[in-house]
């Protein structure tokens, strides 16, 4: 934590203390804790958010939680998330797609901008703008000297300022997959199975998350129909986004309010209601692209072997006005949360920004709104219960034999071994308590050895037990216990493995 | 990219144009290209930092390039930072450390108390602080109920605002360890081996690295000799900081400036000039505390096995207030390059904020000064050449076999092979224009193939090209060809593994 560290950082810490140990909280215990309740709050600030209180106490004290909508990762939710990320990469490497990243830092000259080069120049401190939340891999690609079609991924941070619903969070991970390049249906064929193998990975079936389907394309033949002037198309999105949200009635009037004829509401409402492919093309007319691509799409989705994950329904528009082509988006079948992930083609993009446009498609998909699908479906065992790894722990049973025991420990690392290097204060209470401070073997030690340490090795999934006592050490010998069988045995110390 | 956007995301997208392609970039080749130069900038904005100056163009557009200090990682990038960050999970790993992760959104709230919660209702942009260099597990650990001892490590992305130089970035990641509740210098001898590891794992030698060691309670044993009062020893610290940097006269005058005697100015100097352990010894007498603790560190080097990587130096103080015991930082033996890592002991952080202390002692290692070190030290090989990894190709040689092509594709990922599914402008026209289209068969076809699919498949490093042609289709046959050997043969599609 250090190399990184400069003294106006350390001054910044200073001024904004989140260290709310209570000094009565380690008193008195050899095994200290920390109470999540205990917590002492430290100086006065604000917290922020929906109720947008103040979280002090009388002392005027800090809140110390992480802020509201961004989470710790203590050790068995880091193993979880861990998991999860390596769910996404391996179905990324399935696919054939890269990896890549970006800077957060993108608007840091916004910012300075406007609060001047001097303030800057005084504070060690810097805000940054949240993330666009664009397809991050735009901008990467617009910086590189590249070949397509390309096929990138990304796994980073999001950050957001808005309302917290359950699965959605101000800080969160979102595993981003797109294509560029690819003009063809084929591309969006290719990300809903990545979707689908993430979601067979995780061990859920196509009974308890599916996913909807639609096109940009099938409301701009709706206003086609009704000859709708092109530049009420990503308003009309984005409110027909909300079928579901708001009743039907609410709907229809925001629709109004954009100057639409009663006629043509009921018209886009009407096709948009539609959940069946044939009935879109009795409607539409079996000319238009919208139906084309959707039935190429299933067609796709049949010889991937993803159909039965896959539905059509016309009201999936998504609330981004950027898409021009399929979109889609992944739902809990129980319609207990929001959607899962969501994505589609935006070939338009590039040209907003006066360039040339390319073919391009991706999805985004959280890493929070997963993790509650898995909680819920927990009961099928979806959730792993990922338990600490250690192969061995070394035990020197005598303070003199610390030197012995980091030598053992620091050869088992270099063969490759995890090895955690334990000194039980306990133990050596018990020695000189229950014991007189005369010879003790081994056999005797270890018995307490079996209560404490073997205890401790077996919470924290140890497979073996390493220990190094006087009369073992003397003849160069350790004591091994395999954790599993139990079993024990003295080897020479150099021939450990 | 969409299932965390919505639409104020996109406007203020819009409103910070990072799309530079060049119009002229994407004509006329099907094989398209971005080049780094052709870049366009849109609108104008002011770049930010060591020069200040306003990055615009004549049409007053936006320079694109990552902010300076930032970096994009582009696929071959990303590799390379996948492979290193690996290397501090395997070291954490054999070290028996856990990871954990925090946010980074922890200043939110108090930039939202300065620009009031009206603001940030309104703009879906948020600024956030610079986060704190401190050890963050620190943070974390006052927020979980733990007990002690705990082994803690964390790769998490920082950022500061300062004057860039070589290896220095304003938005870099860093691999931390922190070791909570050992008082003992054995803790910071496991710290030590965790960095020894990491070199050898990288190839680094001790003849290329090597580990500078003292400790805070050299200086502070100093002082007492002089009868310098306590409230000085964080300002020399950070002055003694600087040797080696700047003049030993610059030095001497700064240490003047605070005070002291020049006769306390010369012995603080001449002691931190010591190289030598028995020197020190002799200087400050074997009762002191810093000696003892640091003929126990370099006796556990011994048994560790990294006694030729650590040498004492009593001029490191590291630059930050808090460390109160054995101070380190490794750094490139030719001298070309800053500090690798450092780090030490901070016992008494947690009383600065009104809490118990807590023994305490970490280091903070930067991915940029690492991977400098090992481009210097290339030519020895050591940083790995990884290149994109691609288990097949699928090929479909008609445009109609795209579905059954898409079969094969999607059935060999779920047996867990990487599979790319590709398909060819070019050869395509070659077909049409080389031969009438009439019956071509898949040996004709597949010449073509091994001209250009053949050579895409070796860049990318594949190592099965999957042929589905018309002919052995028919006949639920495809063509495989191994790349390694160049071996071609018939199999039928279901018994692909």
């Amino acid at each position: 934590m250090a190399a990184w560290s400069s003294s106006p950082s350390l001054r910044h810490l200073l001024l904004r203390p989140r260290l709310p140990l209570s000094p009565t909280c380690f008193a008195g215990s050899s095994r200290r804790h920390v109470h999540r309740h205990s917590r002492r709050r430290l100086f006065s600030t604000l917290t922020h958010g929906d109720t947008a209180s103040t979280h002090c106490d009388g002392d005027g004290v800090v809140d110390v939680n992480p802020p509201r909508g961004t989470r710790d990762f203590p050790p068995e939710d880091m193993r979880l998330r861990t998991w999860l990320f390596d769910q996404f990469r391996e179905v990324s490497r399935l696919m054939a797609f890269e990896e890549v990243d970006f800077p957060v830092l993108e608007s840091e000259a916004l910012f300075i901008r406007k609060a001047g080069e001097e303030i800057t120049q005084q504070v060690s401190s810097i805000f940054f703008l949240y993330l666009p939340f664009s397809p991050p891999s735009l901008l990467l690609f617009s910086r590189k000297s590249v070949s397509l079609p390309l096929k990138w991924f990304t796994i980073g941070q999001c950050w957001r300022y808005e309302r917290m619903t359950r699965g959605r969070r101000r800080e969160h991970y979102q595993w981003n997959m797109d294509i560029f390049g690819v003009p063809k249906v084929r591309a969006e064929a290719e990300l809903l199975q990545a979707i689908v193998l993430l979601f067979q990975r995780l061990g859920i079936t196509s009974s308890d998350v599916g996913i909807r389907v639609s096109s940009r394309k099938v409301l701009q033949a709706v206003l086609n129909m009704y000859s709708i002037p092109e530049h009420l198309f990503a308003q009309v999105c984005v409110i027909v986004d909300k079928l579901g949200k708001l009743t039907r009635e609410e709907i229809e009037k925001e629709l109004m309010s954009t100057g639409l004829s009663s006629e043509a509401v009921r018209g886009i409402i009407e096709v948009l209601s539609l959940k069946s492919l044939s009935k879109l093309e009795e409607v539409l007319g079996s000319g238009v692209e919208a139906v084309a691509d959707l039935k190429k799409l299933f067609s796709f989705a049949e010889q991937y072997d993803y159909a039965d994950w896959i539905c059509f329904d016309a009201s999936v528009v998504r609330g981004l006005a950027y898409y021009t082509g399929i979109v889609f988006e992944a739902f809990d079948r129980e319609g207990n949360l929001r959607a899962i992930c969501g994505g589609g083609r935006y070939d338009r993009l590039l040209s907003t920004f006066g360039s040339e446009d390319i073919p391009a498609c991706g999805f985004g998909f959280g890493d929070a709104v997963i993790v509650e699908v898995c909680h819920l479906l927990k009961e099928k065992g979806l959730l792993p219960d990922i338990p600490r790894q250690i192969d061995d722990i070394v035990f020197p049973l005598d303070e003199e034999l610390e030197g012995p025991a980091s030598s053992i420990a620091s050869s088992l690392r270099k063969k490759g071994r995890a090895v955690d290097l334990v000194e039980d204060k306990r133990l050596k209470w018990y020695k000189y308590y229950f014991f007189p401070p005369f010879y003790i073997s081994v056999t005797e030690i270890s018995l307490l050895a079996t209560t404490r340490v073997f205890k401790h090795a077996e919470r924290i999934n140890a497979s073996r037990l390493i220990l190094v006592g006087n009369s073992e050490w003397e003849r160069g010998m350790v004591r091994v216990k395999i954790l599993s069988t139990r079993e024990e045995f003295e080897v020479k110390a150099g021939e450990l493995e």
